[in-house]
């Protein structure tokens, strides 16, 4: 199977809520697009891959902020609390492994399952 | 630290030689210019999967072969034998666990080991 990003991207119509599209060892790679902020979350064993396809995201952390434009990539270490903020619609592809949950052990309304972002 | 793939790949001089440029969690992100062909081989546990940012690459399986055209990402199977070739010069990034060898259990003059890869 060969995938598309920007083809996988025009079938998400809901903000902060990620679709797997592929599956690579023990990660899935999953495209998400976001717009305003999620939660202060961490993720206790798995580090996290952004990648911006479009737009910028902001990834919060307790010290710093980071800002990241159109084709910058940033790993979001394991065990560290962050959150997201996109002023405007952002498209992000991520890399993360399949057991990660989306906000962490915090749940909020956007909060999806895996088995929410496995909807093909 | 922000990276940016178009910022890495103007490192890049040689063909086949893939850059680590990000880990997460037990998987390398690798950025790699390629022109011409690599060589038949394959990574017995090892899923690996390439997304184009400039040009076509092809995949050549021993039954088939994809075509691959910038945006497009695929995933190649553990354990099953492959090829890559690109007429012209394509820009491919990498997702592979941090023990994958370059051309598998081959070598050839263009096998690069994870050491050269880890060269920043």
């Amino acid at each position: 199977m060969v995938g598309n990003f920007i083809s996988e991207f025009e079938t998400v119509t809901e903000y902060w809520s990620p679709k797997v599209v592929a599956q690579v060892n023990d990660q899935y790679v999953k495209v998400a697009k976001v717009k305003g902020d999620l939660a202060w979350h961490k993720h206790d064993g798995e580090d996290e891959l952004f990648y911006i396809v479009k737009g910028n995201l902001t990834i919060e952390y307790e010290n710093n902020s980071l800002k990241l434009n159109q084709g910058d990539f940033h790993v979001v270490p394991k065990g560290v609390m962050h959150n997201l903020v996109a002023d405007e619609e952002c498209w992000i592809v991520l890399t993360e492994p399949v057991s990660t949950k989306h906000t962490g052990d915090i749940v909020t309304e956007k909060t999806k399952s895996i088995a929410d972002q496995l909807v093909s």
